[in-house]
């Protein structure tokens, strides 16, 4: 397809809302926030749909020309499922993003899939409401992202992740049919779950036009215990020890050397005392109806810490103080990337949470094993952590390259024997489709096959992202 | 196919765990706890196997012979999805009843589809333990059916249905592949949601034959308050300001006839006074982490249903009382079943919250424009009821068929109005596919039918089960 006939076809459905000519704005919608730049894709064209009609005829022209089409929210991924693998067009839902309505009656909300996730929470605060399954990435990501990824975040190990949030959903199907999914209901078991399985399809089943999200009361009251440990062998008792109270809303995991590192990379009004020697360091927060039941649950917690051989570096109640503790565990990836740049894989892997100490005890051995730093962090209390290897000054990029994937492959494979997964919430995304075999068997990527070939049969809905393309492994398909 | 080509494919199969002559016991078979009788129909043959090769072989050859596989649990369905609709063969999980695994370090179960739901809790409570997800029908039901129907149940207001706790699962598919699904693992986003797509497909899309399953620690305490209110309006609003309750743990409606009209049916000692006035009854159950807490939260819950109008009949902490009350609640089905027989329709239908009085208002114009009684009750606190017309003595069954038929399409369409749906954890089964038009568009069921083809290209796992037959609409399919 010409130049010219794209841009009278994207030109008839979009009007002004679109980029076809200026190189340096496409190539901003090229990429998200995985590591490696070497993902990196410039679009042929962004289009930035403002109604659902729009992202449907989009579809049927893509259809049409065999023009691949990757939906994009905020640009926040970690897997580069936003960034358009086989080229072709960007659809970016910035300007959809309205918040429709606040139902306070329902506990619910009905949103556009560009509303950025921190907007919300703004407009739920007067309502002492809030939308609980939102990822840590909440100031940039959108609403859309989170719910084609299934986000998780820091709270996860009490509210759960996004799924478990979103009642009903509009989806633009890979065929440009407009589905109307779920709704304002708690329980509904009218016909196949086909919500669910656009909920973390990674923007490969279908486009989310409108969402249906419940949210839940805003807990009264918060404290946060900010510990170091001796050894990970006592971070990760105190981990399963802490879980038991109901009133924990966050365990999250920062290795020694990386809290200290990032702490180190923080502007001085914002950094915290931190011990030398401590090997491991746990960010806990708890959240209730009352500050009474917090302070209570405070109280339990920090005995917890001590029996495990913690020490308490910061705790508090008051916003300053919490604020601090997360934005040392918040500043870890960042700190990961900028000593490291293109060359640091943030992975995403889970395990069941009594296998939590075997996976970090084979942290130790893969640093011995490949001799690279590895950042160990996130959110312990699911068992899913981000581990970080980042390329040594000394290593040359070509052997970096060749390291990582050889330590991926025995990470996954580890975490697969431990009997957990290779993505927790990140997703598969163009990173890691070609390790997708170390964590699903062919019977289950051959069905994720034949559902993706049944609702997308000329593959123009963001190929490549998910599975690993079709035509890679001489399949004819359109895209 | 035979009767003896049958005989031998199963009986190599299955050896001497099938019945194929004894008429009495097929026909055992081909009934479940769905009211009307019409759907009754006795199977070929039932299978029980004992291993996932004997399910993955039976489905081989199911498509091979082009024979009809209706799996089926403890036989407690409500809409028919466990009666072999197009005869066939029925493969009874009974015998596939092994719990393999308490794991109380990471709080799953791993067991067979066979297992009787009350069972499992009874292993869980010395681990002070439970199975959250569980419905109403405990005592019958078998894990597998409850994760094929994503049941729902007296407590699903602050635990969530079935779907919720299901972690993993092993599914043999319609052609007779065996898939592992998710595992012990909290989070997990490594493909599509394979795993939420198969759970409440009522056994169309694969057949479970074994399941990991998420429990949660017993709560320490808990308190009924069954109450009376002078309206249902009044019953309503307690249902509103009671929801607010952390502690809430379950919301039972009954409207004021039929809880005086089945307590009246029970054995004289299991009674209760009821007051005569009164017009619609809630039985409230709380619990949390210790008998302060629910005592406080159940004085609150006292002043919130007296602001309501409400009177307290029956309140306790102790097993026997809230048994009693609880026994009330769960004859209701079976009282409007001794009156009426095969000529009541238990229905399952479920609005927004927000809109649950205008369903209940919605029940007494249905009582007046079709002259029939109807019992209202169920699980208030998801919008979820268990609207119950039945016939009066005095109509005819021809006359009834005709009325029950119209009622229903005016109840579906109205609650669809509602912005609710028509089952909220009872399913579709045989018994509504006629009505799924009345409930999601052509377009959400014509892709239901392109994901059935996908994975059940010669339709021969339970054809006519939640998607009206192909055939039915002069489509050619196998079975």
């Amino acid at each position: 397809m010409s130049h010219q006939s794209r841009q009278r076809a994207l030109g008839d459905i979009f009007g002004d809302n679109l980029i076809l000519d200026d190189q340096k704005q496409l190539a901003r919608y090229g990429v998200d926030q995985v590591g490696d730049q070497a993902y990196a894709r410039t679009p042929l064209a962004v289009v930035f749909p403002t109604t659902t009609a729009q992202v449907a005829a989009l579809m049927r022209w893509a259809n049409q020309s065999a023009t691949p089409v990757t939906p994009r929210g905020g640009g926040s991924g970690l897997a580069g499922a936003a960034i358009p693998a086989a080229g072709g067009v960007v659809c970016s839902f910035e300007r959809m993003n309205r918040i429709i309505e606040i139902d306070t009656q329902n506990l619910m909300v009905v949103v556009e899939p560009g509303v950025v996730t921190s907007r919300l929470d703004d407009e739920l605060e007067p309502h002492g409401l809030f939308f609980a399954g939102y990822p840590m990435s909440e100031d940039i990501c959108c609403i859309g992202g989170n719910v084609a990824e299934n986000a998780g975040g820091g709270r996860a190990v009490k509210y759960g992740t996004t799924a478990a949030y979103v009642l009903g959903a509009e989806v633009v199907t890979p065929t440009g049919e407009v589905l109307q999914l779920g709704g304002k209901r708690l329980k509904d078991v009218t016909g196949y779950s086909l919500l669910q399985l656009m909920i973390g399809s990674e923007g490969t089943l279908g486009l989310f036009t409108r969402l249906v999200i419940r949210v839940v009361p805003r807990p009264a009251a918060r404290a946060v215990l900010f510990c170091a440990f001796p050894d990970s062998a006592g971070a990760c008792t105190g981990v399963a020890e802490l879980k038991r109270s109901r009133a924990l809303s966050s365990i999250e995991f920062i290795d020694g050397q990386t809290a200290r590192r990032t702490n180190e990379g923080l502007p001085s009004a914002q950094r915290t005392a931190l011990p030398e020697q401590a090997d491991a360091f746990l960010l806990v927060e708890l959240d209730g109806a009352d500050e009474t039941e917090v302070a209570r649950e405070s109280d339990a917690a920090r005995r917890v810490i001590e029996t495990a051989g913690g020490t308490l570096v910061l705790t508090g109640t008051d916003q300053p103080s919490m604020e601090r503790a997360w934005k040392l565990r918040k500043a870890v990836p960042w700190w990961t990337k900028r000593i490291a740049g293109s060359y640091h894989s943030l992975e995403d892997v889970v395990v069941p949470p009594a296998a939590i100490p075997a996976l970090v005890v084979f942290c130790e051995h893969l640093r011995s094993e490949y001799r690279v730093p590895i950042a160990v962090f996130g959110h312990a209390g699911d068992g899913n952590f981000h581990i970080t290897p980042m390329k040594p000054a000394a290593m040359a990029p070509e052997e970096w390259s060749t390291t990582i994937d050889r330590l991926l492959r025995e990470l996954y494979g580890h975490v697969a024997d431990l009997g957990g997964t290779i993505s927790g919430e990140h997703g598969i995304g163009r990173k890691r489709t070609g390790y997708l075999s170390l964590a699903l068997g062919n019977q289950e990527i051959a069905l994720m096959r034949t559902i993706k070939r049944a609702l997308d049969p000329n593959n123009v809905l963001n190929p490549g992202v998910a599975l690993p393309n079709a035509s890679l492994d001489g399949e004819s398909h359109v895209g």
